[in-house]
C-alpha cells in the first residue's frame, strides 16, 4: 500500500521482478480483497507468475504525517509491521517499502531488533555520480550522532557496498567541509579520527562539491546532513529543470531543438534517476528491509526487489556482523 | 590578489562597477606595481575612471589552505588585513574578496570586532531559486552552533534580506528533515522553539527539498550544514552538466539540436549563475565584508561591489544592531 501513489506501482514493480528472475516469490502486503482484484487486472488471471505471487492481508496504513514510533505501536496491521513480521517468522527474506521511512526503520526494529554489536541502524542511500553509483549513509535514521556511530556506519556501509557494488575494499569518504582532516565540526573531526585506526579503507574528508564526482565508494555523515544533502539535490533537480523547460519554451527555435535534443535528455535523466538505484538498503537491523522514496514508480520498486535479493543472496547481514565484531574488538 | 585567478579578474571587475555606479571609489589591494601595470593595459593609462581607482599596497597573500586564524596572525600585510584595516581607518568603507574565506572571516573579526550583541558572526549566501534570490544563513563560518545563534542568524539575516531584497517583513525558514516543528535532530528543534517566540515572520522548518522553491526568503541553518547543502548544489549541477554534455555529444541529430536551443540554456545558467548574486555578505562584524567564490568571474565581482554599496547606504549593520537589541532584550 506504501508510497505517494497507492498500490498499482507496487503491483506492476512485482510483475516486472517476477518476470525477470525466477527464484523468486513476492507476497503483497495490504487489505487481501482489493489487491486480489488489481493484481488480477494487471497480471491477468491466467499468468503463470501467479503461482510466485502471494497476499497477506494487512488492513491498515500508516500515512506519511504520522509519528512513526506512535504508528508502529498502535497500528498492529499496518502493512509495514506485517511485513517484518513474515520475516521475524520466516516466511519471508526481506521486506519492501514506499511508505513513510521512519515508521518503517521503526517497525523493522521493533520486530527484528538490531544486528549485534550495532548501536544505531541507519539508512545507506545512493547517489549517482560521474563515474558510479556511491553509497551514503545515513541519510535519515539518525539527526544526533556520536562519533562511534559514524564509524559503524562506515564499517556497515563498507561491508554492504563491497557485496552490492562487488568493490573489493571500498574507499570511505568522510562527509566534511574542507578536505583536510582538521576540517569540520565536532562530530567529523572526532569521527575522522575514529576512522584513521579503522581497519577500513578511509579516502579522508570529502567534500560536497565532491559527492557527484565518484571519486569514492561510500560516503559517511549524520542523518540529518545526510538527509539535506539528498532533499536539496531532488530540490534542485526539479527546480532546474523547471526553470530550463521555461527557458526552452520561449522560442520555436528552442522547441525544435528540444524535440531534437530529447532523447539525450531522456539518456541523461536515466542515468541520473534514483528509479535505477531501487531504493535505500536499511544496515544494522537483523534482517533486510529497504526503503524506496515515496514516489518510486515501477521500475524503482522492481530494482529494490533485486537490491533486497542482492543482500540476502550474498548475506550482507553476515558480512556487517563479521566486520562489526572485528571493529569493536 | 585574491581568487582562484588571479588578479585580472577583480580589475575588470572593478572597471564594470566603476562605469555603473559614479559616486564609488575601488581601492584595489595586492603589490603596487604588479597591479599599476595590469590596471593601465585594462583601463587604458587615459581612463577618467582612474581618477576613482586607489591601489593600496599589500604585499602577502594568503593561500586557500592557509589556516584561517595563523594565516592572519602571522600575515600583517596579506590583502584582506590591509582592507579591513582600510575600514577601521575610516579609509575604506567594506571589503571584497574572493579569496580564503575562513580568513576573510578572520581578518575582519580582527580587524573589526563583532557588532554590539553579536555572539557569533556568520556569512549570508544566496541560492537562486524558482521564484527569488534566497538568503541562507550561516553557510559556513560556524560549524558548531547553539541553539542562540541560530537564533541571532535569523534577526541578521532578517534586517539584511529586508534591505537587500526590498521586503518588508521577510518570511525565515529553518533548514530540517521534515516541515513539522517536532522533526530534526536537536538544534533544530531547539531553535525553532526560540524562533517561534521571537520578533520574526517565522515560516516554519523547511526541507532541502524546499531549498529551491523559493517560498521562504531566508533559509537558516548551521554553518556545517549551508556548506554542504551548497557545496553539494555546485558539484551536482557541475556533474548534471558534464553528464548532459556527454550524452548530447553522442549523436549528430542531438548536437543539431544543441545548437538551436543553447540560447536557451545560456539564458538558464545566467538565471542560476551565483555570479548574478555578488556573494555573500559577512554579518555580524562591525563594518561591511563580502566574500566571494573562488572562481568568480569580473561580473561576480562587480555584482560584490554593488551589494557592498547597498549594504553601506542603506546602513545594513544599524539595522542589525537595532534588531538585535529589541530580540536580545
Amino acid at each position: 500500500m506504501g508510497g505517494d501513489l497507492g498500490p498499482e506501482l507496487p503491483i506492476r514493480g512485482a510483475l516486472g521482478a517476477l518476470e525477470k528472475k525466477r527464484n523468486l516469490e513476492i507476497i503483497l502486503l495490504g487489505p487481501r480483497e482489493g489487491l486480489q482484484r488489481q493484481v488480477e487486472d494487471i497480471f491477468g488471471s491466467e499468468s503463470p507468475l501467479l503461482q510466485r505471487l502471494l497476499i497477506e492481508h494487512a488492513p491498515e496504513t500508516i500515512g506519511m504525517d504520522e509519528s512513526p514510533v506512535e504508528a508502529v505501536r498502535r497500528k498492529k496491521n499496518a502493512t509495514i509491521m506485517v511485513g517484518f513480521d513474515l520475516v521475524r517468522q520466516g516466511r519471508a527474506d526481506g521486506v519492501i517499502s514506499a511508505g513513510n521511512s521512519g515508521a518503517t526503520m521503526a517497525a523493522a526494529i521493533r520486530k527484528l531488533g538490531r544486528l549485534k554489536g550495532v548501536a544505531r541502524p541507519g539508512i545507506a542511500g545512493f547517489f549517482p555520480t560521474l563515474k558510479k553509483r556511491v553509497m551514503i549513509m545515513d541519510i535519515g535514521a539518525n539527526v544526533d550522532c556520536r562519533p562511534r556511530h559514524l564509524a559503524q556506519f562506515a564499517v556497515m556501509a563498507s561491508s554492504c557496498s563491497r557485496i552490492l557494488n562487488g568493490i573489493d575494499d571500498p574507499t570511505i569518504g568522510l562527509l566534511s567541509i574542507g578536505e583536510e582532516a582538521g576540517k569540520g565540526n565536532t562530530l567529523v573531526k572526532e569521527t575522522h579520527e575514529l576512522l584513521q585506526s579503522a581497519p577500513l579503507n578511509f579516502y579522508g574528508n570529502v567534500e560536497g562539491r565532491d559527492v557527484y564526482k565518484g571519486d569514492v565508494d561510500v560516503i559517511i555523515c549524520d542523518g540529518f546532513v545526510g538527509n539535506v544533502a539528498l532533499k536539496v539535490s531532488e530540490g534542485l533537480a526539479d527546480a532546474a529543470a523547471r526553470m530550463l523547460r521555461a527557458e526552452i519554451s520561449k522560442t520555436w527555435r528552442a522547441k525544435i531543438g528540444y524535440l531534437l535534443i530529447r532523447q539525450a535528455f531522456a539518456r541523461f535523466k536515466q542515468r541520473v534517476d534514483y528509479a535505477e538505484y531501487g531504493g535505500a538498503p536499511l544496515l544494522g537491523i537483523n534482517g533486510t528491509g529497504i526503503i524506496c522514496h515515496g514516489t518510486s514508480d515501477a521500475l524503482a520498486l522492481e530494482n529494490a526487489v533485486f537490491v533486497a535479493a542482492d543482500m540476502i543472496e550474498h548475506k550482507v547481514n553476515d558480512a556487517i556482523t563479521e566486520a562489526l565484531a572485528a571493529y569493536n574488538a
